[in-house]
């Protein structure tokens, strides 16, 4: 496993951005209470800054106002030259790539965590790039032993070669946080406390490796995106069913080929025509429709990560 | 009990609107579904107009473009002039009314049924105006009687001098038939199959009164709206909490005095300060937010509904 560098020093800056979509509300409240009151944040050795990251969205309560923030941290959208037409999310991308990065140089924040909700019934399942992040996946770990009720899940998203366009990406280092069902729009107060209870248990964890603490290795489960799958469609485009009731609310649950996985409007069912046995995630996200998603298919493999080795003793920031 | 005249003759033009909010999905995609093979609604004594109520808001699946079609069919919106400034939302009331009523008119439908979903727990909710509504109310009966489960219960949404402005108050009679929980967005299978089932069984009773059947007279439970319950605020109107765990899903259920109704972000619980038990429905409902409300309270109650008499005999239409 070709691993990220861990890190070697302690960690000084590290970011908490909910809103990136401005209906996801646990995130955007959980944002607006810290910018209020971000003392809830801080640890002894490092400061944490709360950020709205989509303001515009969260204000209108929608995903977006022009485009996916989530999809817009590319190279070619950070470095392109700003013109007034830009879309909303492209100016905001450069504000928050000034702000946290700027991506991939030694300015960037150390960490950043990004709140999110979806409408599939994930639980709590943390979003990383892929499984070389040694110093996330500790993270990952120390989470699911501080929370392991609901299931906390690692699903690695990034297909291989394909560029990072996530938020937390704009950092050296970072992880998003999905916490479902949630209907967007509604806030509700369990996956409120939840989401709090997990990002203080992020940055005690990031507390007490800086503090010299080591974390011995471990083998952990984790889901990795091998392609999606969209819902059944008419020659126009429009939805020809929806999501069988037997995969509806059964992220992480295997599908196995024959099982069916849509309901269409004619009454049929549609059939899982893979292989192989996968294990899909994020099925029936409501703001996937447009993306043509109507689950992600992954594979659940075991990854023995290595020890995370104590920071040598350094003096308090 | 004051009630509305019982029809005398048979019903001949019924209307099923869906897609009266763009992002409640299982009303939209029926409509869509209907206007493309409407064979499904029609019976031999009446014909059914399937009806999508908002395209634009579902075209962009959003509740409304510029405000909420279901709170617009009032005299004055109806009968103001019309002015190219109007909301689209007016102009779209306007060429309903003109297609399904107008409203109060002896030419408008017989029978408006207008599918809803929401993101609270209500499982099957049969929405009407008042319990005057004698023909409604056998129409209720027999969806309880066909549908047994979830249970399907009955909301009377209008205040005492309240204005009826609702869509289905275009037509001679109609009602709502909500369903939930189901995000903004996400079309679930299973409520996309028991709203078909559910509309079915509303057209198959409408034949069978058509056709000279006599409805027996029975008592029926139902919940009628006697105020509502916003958010806690901050003095800038922000949120300053959301729906207690215990009284989150838990619609139709009593709410005593005393029992708490909202966790505050301070981690502070607010207590429901009525002075006797109230039946709370539309829990948590997102789009409720921008209207300050969290719940409706209803009070529950015993209805005696008359019999429905058998029509005269009349020939086929």
């Amino acid at each position: 496993m070709c691993s990220l560098p861990v890190p070697r020093e302690p960690l000084r800056r590290v970011a908490v951005a909910g809103g990136t979509h401005g209906n996801e509300m646990s995130g955007v409240y959980l944002a607006r209470q810290w910018l209020q009151a971000p003392g809830e944040l801080q640890r002894p050795s490092f400061s944490t800054t709360p950020v709205l990251a989509n303001p515009a969205a969260a204000a209108a309560c929608r995903r977006y106002v022009d485009r996916d923030l989530n999809r817009t941290f590319t190279s070619a959208v950070l470095t392109a030259r700003p013109h007034p037409d830009d879309p909303y999310e492209v100016t905001r991308a450069r504000e928050l790539n000034q702000l946290l990065g700027p991506k991939a140089s030694g300015q960037a924040f150390d960490f950043i965590l990004d709140l999110h909700n979806t409408t599939a019934n994930v639980g709590t399942c943390l979003v990383l790039e892929a499984a070389h992040n040694v110093f996330a996946l500790h993270l990952c770990r120390h989470l699911q032993l501080q929370s392991p009720e609901p299931p906390c899940r690692v699903f690695l998203y990034q297909l291989p070669r394909e560029e990072s366009y996530s938020v937390h990406s704009a950092g050296k280092n970072g992880m998003g946080l999905e916490l479902g069902p949630q209907p967007q729009g509604v806030l509700r107060a369990d996956l409120f406390t939840r989401m709090r209870a997990l990002v203080a248990a992020a940055l005690d964890f990031i507390q007490l490796f800086n503090q010299g603490t080591a974390f011995p290795a471990f083998e952990m489960e984790v889901y990795r995106k091998v392609g999606s799958v969209d819902f059944p469609r008419t020659e126009a485009g429009d939805l020809a069913g929806t999501v069988h009731p037997q995969l509806q609310d059964r992220d992480f649950e295997p599908l196995r080929p024959g099982a069916p996985i849509f309901r269409l409007f004619s009454g049929e069912d549609a059939l899982y025509e893979g292989e192989s046995t996968v294990y899909p995630v994020f099925i029936n996200e409501a703001a996937y429709y447009e993306k043509g998603i109507a689950f992600f298919q992954t594979e659940k493999f075991t990854v023995s990560v290595p020890a995370l080795p104590a920071l040598a003793p350094s003096p308090a920031p």
